[in-house]
């Protein structure tokens, strides 16, 4: 089975801001989401006023260069002043031309 | 801690689905899975009409023999015509053969 | 944009136990962690009876000592008697001072 290296990434977001990520992820070159909820808690000093209660997990497989647009983004307009936590990884994926 | 490398495998599938892939995977040698809720949204191509909506995430740790076959299973069976996504990587766990 | 590899520390377990294990894993230097609603289906030997039904999914972002504290801990504590799997890998993420 052929495969291809991927990057999938997943956000965990105040909910209330999930719908303005995941209109910015599709705009930065997503081309699909999937959104679960969850509940986040900050434990000395992950900004817990902020960061408790309820999440969104937003996962998007993509291509390196989409995914280091989107994590730039969320760095730059989210990561201080917002409860929210990104991360990065390879993932293989069959027919890695319907992510891109 | 000794850990061993196996392949987590995960797939975003319509919810009408779920029951018959993980039936699916653990025929092919899955032992055990978790499976949770989402909602997937396809931007730009990822067959939205199938795709938007009510989802469920299956996961499964499995050998790297057993996440070949099921994502040759899935690719063949349902990439083509169904909202599916699935993606693969290496995870360490502890007592690696409870897996196996 | 630079980033940071760390682990993301993953635990499924039953959900009568998710207040014990996140109390743990903080106390053990996790920062912050995620928690969402999850089922859990053992196949052919993963403890079904303790394991099928209401499960939590608990992540961790921690350092990789951290991460080796939190699999000993649950490994020695919980694999043995209770329906409970872990697995971990790298993940990328930006400003990783705030996981340590």
């Amino acid at each position: 089975m052929h495969t291809t290296t991927l990057k999938l990434v997943t956000i965990i977001s105040d909910r209330l801001l999930a719908t303005d990520v995941v209109s910015k992820i599709c705009e930065l070159g997503a081309r699909g989401y999937t959104i679960s909820d969850a509940q986040g808690q900050g434990a000395r000093g992950l900004q817990p006023l902020d960061w408790e209660g309820a999440n969104s997990r937003i996962e998007a497989v993509v291509s390196p260069e989409v995914a280091e647009r989107i994590i730039s983004h969320l760095a730059e307009k989210y990561f201080k002043h917002h409860g929210m936590i990104a991360f990065v990884h390879d993932v293989e994926v069959v027919r890695g031309d319907r992510y891109m």
